[in-house]
């Protein structure tokens, strides 16, 4: 009973350091509450001779990963090399197939093969886990594939990205731009150097992906998802949103409607005094609507070392836990075989509030064929803003002229506001761009 | 591997007719979560021929709930009977002696028996499942218990008593006094005929007084929990704590401190913006500081039939995979055997931030000698607030000459204020009692 349970980690950047230290430090800790101690005895990296934080002691080195995640010295196998293709799926569907347990923190690789994944698992009779794919720290995972078995998700949205929540938080606090922050959270170290993954949206896809499965026993559809990041906001969008009582923040939400899921991600404007709209910096937050509890929200640190190592961890402890012939709950929640193939809810049939910033010329009549065009499309506005002599933030020559118009409508379809907008701008009274931002409530 | 769950239910009051509503109208859902089908196949409750809003079908009615938790015809016992000792702790430890699974709501009794419960699953080797005891539908037990294995907890509050948070919500929105809040929550459901339970603070003292254990791998301790209610809160505090960038809740709070553990239960001033202070209505929420993750926060129903079922068959799902010989983490996180004995910190060695309200008669030199006070205890203020003509809630027959005094303290020790305040009082300038209440940052 009390044998250790060997550890394999591949990968030994900034998590995998930090788990291997945390293992060693929190030792007697793990071994109180699985039962046996934890004992990594497998390593694996692409560069044996980088200088590393820890201690390698008795820990074996395999150079080649998918050799150390078959490897009979290790029961459990930890996947921290990143990617969604290539080595890092190699060795985790190595290790599925030489009935090692699994945990990996690997999000596009889950986005991607999930299914695939899951399945190998279940045959395998081991366990996949991976609460540090999604929301770092937070423990949604477990929360939706064990606390909420009873339940029904209804929705599931969240802040899954802490780069763009530190830029939008910043520029409201600060009334800096979105380049501005983003250089700042460049300097520190929040944002890659190439930050179009995090700020496009798609590192939320990919996370949010992985929620939307867990969410509606379905497979999973990263590529379905709509995606709109954050670098078209400006602080004028995040002052008007302040002034009519809302907070911007790109969400991931997953949503079940009568026509299929909707999977979207986009800046979001969320009631200024709810729970999702005070979380701030770096950290995230995922909120579940479901049948029979209502709403559940989580917040906690998003990424880093620590905050990611203690996920992994705690994947680790369940795996310790866990003896041969004990019944896993599947990886995705639903057994992958019966999945539900994906139905993909039109993103012009989206029904919600939309916030509108027009930039107009100041001249007679304009009001007027702006609040027709909505008209024309059914759209009832819940306010409406035209502050004088307001400034045009498009640096266009002629700003003398141009004044800002700012609505909040009621609800109505993704349809008629793009239509409504369409000819709004073939109208020819607009300066820059329209700003449409979707309301969440 | 897929022979039935066999369920046997203790209690049939609004939660347990949720439960066996839950566990049929699912039942599919279970199934392909858990891996095998969950059944109910024995009852008891006191009266037989209450009209309950479920189909006995084919499930035993049994008598006497020992009996039925003994039962050679259910896998698993759920106790949802309620009380502190008599037959719902007669049942429980016959269930765990005769090697059944057990879940319960039951927060008196795991409050005043947990360890000596969580001992005799231990050694029986069956699971001792809780979520419901504690903040209802947030699956708080899981998450401390699991998730946080690698973590040591620094500090572990939240509001967890929906009756006193929904008062509370109500005085500030509406501004109405506690006792016109309490008929209404009285009205409402909410709060009980003798409201003393939830409004005093024991309700939330015996939710504590489980998380703390878990929080700390102590024995649980709820006798020593020091506990203030919210009958005193009237809504010149709650308004002159919004002045001062505050809002009231009743917080529960275990903390380790260098002189011993602090359990403490008392409305409390947090930060307007926090998100605890979002949190309103019966909603409760719980956070916690942990050493590896930082700072992880929940939110959802604390109390509610289908939010306590929605916990309970979380629990029954667990039990429902486990297998003889699978390895389950101690009841209370931590081995019965090795939990530490409690070391209780002294109240008057707590440190933080404070809010004093006094009235005091309006007068030359009342200010200065109360400034005086206060810096004799070395206490520094952040800020003091003096409303000219401002008026005495005490309904004192002054009130022409009485004028409120608001300060909020820099971090001091509850020592010091209590002297402070004892000397403002033995000077005889005060109309009414000073109002004291603790900052949580």
């Amino acid at each position: 009973m009390n044998k250790p349970l060997r550890i394999g980690i591949a990968g030994l950047g900034t998590v995998g350091s930090a788990l291997i230290n945390l293992i060693d430090r929190k030792q007697e800790l793990l071994r109180q509450r699985c039962g046996r101690p934890l004992e990594v005895t497998g390593i694996s990296a692409r560069d044996k001779n980088k200088a590393r934080d820890f201690e390698m002691g008795a820990m074996q080195w395999i150079d080649n990963p998918v050799e150390l995640a078959k490897s009979d010295n290790i029961d459990c196998f930890i996947e921290l090399i990143g990617g969604d293709e290539g080595v890092a799926k190699d060795c985790v569907v190595a290790a599925l197939n030489a009935g090692k347990h699994v945990v990996t923190a690997n999000k596009a690789l889950l986005a991607k093969h999930g299914v695939e994944l899951a399945a190998l698992a279940e045959k395998a009779g081991v366990l996949l886990n991976y609460e540090a794919a999604v929301a770092g720290g937070i423990p949604i995972i477990k929360v939706m594939r064990e606390s909420l078995s009873a339940n029904s998700v209804e929705r599931v949205y969240g802040i899954l990205n802490g780069t763009c929540n530190y830029i939008l938080t910043r520029m409201e606090d600060e009334g800096l731009s979105f380049e501005e922050c983003l250089a700042d959270a460049q300097r520190l170290g929040y944002a890659e150097a190439d930050p179009t993954f995090d700020v496009e949206g798609y590192d939320t896809a990919h996370k949010l992906a992985i929620l939307c499965s867990l969410a509606f026993g379905t497979q999973i559809a990263a590529d379905e998802i709509y995606v709109e990041g954050i670098s078209s906001i400006t602080y004028d969008d995040i002052k008007a949103a302040g002034e009519m009582g809302y907070r911007i923040k790109l969400l991931g939400v997953a949503q079940m409607t009568d026509s299929g899921v909707e999977q979207r991600v986009h800046p979001t404007m969320v009631p200024i005094n709810s729970s999702i709209a005070q979380i701030s910096g770096v950290t995230n937050a995922v909120a579940i609507d479901a049948d029979i509890v209502g709403q559940l929200i989580m917040s906690g640190p998003g990424a880093g070392g620590d905050a990611t190592a203690s996920a992994v961890a705690g994947d680790i402890a369940d795996i310790a836990k866990s003896r041969p012939g004990h019944q896993h709950g599947p990886a995705l929640g639903t057994p992958s075989e019966i999945l539900q193939s994906y139905k993909k809810a039109r993103m012009r049939a989206h029904e919600g509030g939309y916030f509108i910033r027009l930039t107009v010329v100041d001249k007679a009549g304009v009001f007027a064929s702006v609040a027709t065009r909505m008209a024309e499309q059914n759209i009832s506005l819940e306010s409406i803003v035209q502050h004088r002599g307001g400034k045009n933030d498009n640096n266009s020559p002629d700003t003398s002229t141009a004044q800002p118009i700012i609505m909040i409508t009621h609800e109505t379809t993704e349809q008629a506001i793009r239509l409504a907008l369409e000819n709004i701008e073939t109208d020819g009274h607009l300066i820059g761009k329209p700003q449409m931002i979707r309301i969440e409530k």
